[in-house]
């Protein structure tokens, strides 16, 4: 852990209503955060959580106690635990991203070293160059002390968690703990467990992961790692997608070059047209990473603040339909909604956080909002 | 041509003279520049030759007239001319480059495009891959209009002449005229010229090409184009050292890439880790030249300034003790010199000058000088 990173433990009680807020519908990482901000706690949230929806037309409850505690009983049974962020024991790499996880569920890496970490990625179809390229990089980067980070996928990823069992490797899942995909890899998860490796998701168990849950799943795999590394990736794949998500994570990104003539080199090449680093040899990843630090050049604060809400400006009774008004399906900035509207700021984001659980507006870009098409 | 360059053709006897000077021992075209600019032409240097260098104690003789004779006359059995700078049909990028060759010899190319030009580098074992690839790339850039310029080398040298026949080929030979390395590619010199492509060197006729006149060689393969494409190339290795003189002639640089298992591709990875274009197609390349004019961009003034040559400061009787006093084998700045001996500057210049042609000194970088090891 970074020196002086102020990290408390979540008492059971804590834990579990985070549980509960995080594993509500329309509750991702990013209202999960306001809403502690406004309300000051998880436990807080859920009370007034029947009453804000209700406001954006649409009431709605958290899950339950009861399924909250089953899922915990569950993960238990599985060995994992859930880390918060903000606990000792939350990867610090990923307190730098945009919609880190609240809660990750993790089970291993104890030992493990969570800032000297590298992420491959590749082909699911790879070559047997590209497992042979890729052996020997996590093989050398496991020797030089780094944590080699994958997605558990066949192909590339499947060969990178092999090649650093034994020095360190941090399996990311895209759906539940007890959901691996894809089966022929559960004696890899095994292994990794075996070794003193990671296996981590932040999604809930009995999750069966869904086309959309993989780049969801890339974010995290960028976000645990100083550098991302490319080895064999189609011209629209996955593996490209992961890289953008690690340049916009402000991660370093590194590829593996590869003859024109052959269709798996296509988008490393195209990553290094596009100014990735060309990599023939770990020596080239770690004369980069060895002096990165994420939290340095961090594009994003750390998101999840501890501190009490602060006095609210409660919306004045006409603003919400004024609002509304103002919306539409084409992403707006929120300052000019602002300017727009004559909403205060501390109103505005009380509406844009009720109409959000509502389930009424998406965001993107942490800034535009917009109408969700219905 | 470009507009406004100001050309003029050389008489026959100029062009005589202009090749006894260039064929003669110690001088090189820098060389031959500055004789130019202090005595005003190739005739009035001849002259003075005997009287310089016995000043720099090894008196000499320009070649003969006879043997400039016969060399003209050879070359026009081979269909070869002499083409001056600053003559209409001497190669325009070239003017730009440092040490052009004064006096070229060229074969066809009548109607080439001197001005769309790409070079194409390779191994001399190069794989049926990188065959293949070149190929592509040298045929897509004749059909956009593009003059491929390569060294008439086997392997990927051959293959981006063959595959541009018939668009616009243009071969820079190490030696003489009548002196095609390696043999086996006479047959396809012959084919170049029947397709109205080029033949050129700056060596004299008869000349058998030795290890040191090929990265000679490579300067103009690189100086004739705007950028220069490496195919396959080991890390150590002549493709490489035309890159290298392609970056110092401020032309673009391109490499194909390769899977750091293959031997073949270490050198083209490693100029893109340096800084060369990753290549994958002729539109990689195009994109980037289409833009490049090496004159606008030019490291260096064109070399030949054709002016009567200024009124010179003759050195003091002790000036030339002074400096060889000065000089050493280690390289000094002539601005170093200057200041350390209080000898006028174009003083200095005269005496370098001598020196030079006596063979006592060698140049290194434009502006370095030391005593040669003897």
């Amino acid at each position: 852990m970074q020196a002086g990173r102020v990290t408390r433990d979540l008492t059971p009680a804590q834990r579990i209503a985070w549980l509960r807020l995080i594993r509500t519908e329309n509750i991702g990482p990013v209202t999960f955060r306001q809403l502690l901000n406004r309300f000051g706690s998880a436990e807080a949230a859920l009370e007034a959580l029947p009453d804000i929806s209700a406001k954006a037309g649409r009431p709605m409850q958290a899950i339950s106690q009861a399924r909250a505690e089953d899922e915990v009983a569950g993960l238990d049974r599985y060995g994992a635990r859930l880390v918060g962020q903000g606990e000792p024991g939350y990867p610090e790499h990923l307190l730098q991203i945009s919609g880190a996880p609240p809660l990750l569920t993790l089970a291993g890496g104890e030992r493990l070293d969570w800032r000297r970490t590298v992420g491959i990625v590749g082909a699911r179809n790879a070559s047997s160059a590209g497992v042979k390229m890729t052996r020997v990089l996590a093989g050398d980067l496991g020797a030089s002390g780094y944590s080699v980070v994958s997605g558990l996928a066949r192909g590339i990823d499947a060969a990178a968690h092999r090649a650093s069992l034994e020095t360190g490797t941090i399996a990311v899942l895209a759906g539940g703990f007890d959901r691996i995909y894809p089966e022929e890899n559960i004696p890899l998860a095994h292994d990794i467990l075996d070794n003193g490796g990671a296996l981590l998701t932040e999604m809930p168990l009995g999750w069966e992961p869904r086309s959309r849950d993989f780049p969801r799943r890339n974010r995290l795999v960028s976000g645990l790692s100083l550098g991302v590394v490319v080895v064999e990736a189609a011209k629209r794949s996955g593996s490209l997608i992961t890289a953008r998500l690690a340049l916009e994570q402000n991660r370093d990104v590194f590829a593996v070059p590869g003859s024109p003539l052959d269709p798996r080199a296509e988008g490393g090449n195209l990553l290094i047209q596009q100014g990735a680093r060309l990599v023939t040899s770990a020596a080239d990843i770690i004369e980069v990473v060895s002096s990165a630090d994420p939290a340095r050049h961090a594009l994003f604060e750390p998101e999840w603040q501890p501190d009490e809400a602060a006095e609210q400006n409660e919306p004045a009774p006409d603003d919400r339909s004024k609002l509304l008004q103002a919306l539409s399906t084409t992403p707006v900035d929120v300052d000019e909604l602002i300017a727009q509207t004559g909403i205060a700021p501390q109103a505005m984001q009380i509406l844009l956080l009720e109409l959000d659980i509502g389930g009424q507006i998406e965001w993107s870009s942490g800034q535009l909002v917009a109408l969700r098409y219905s």
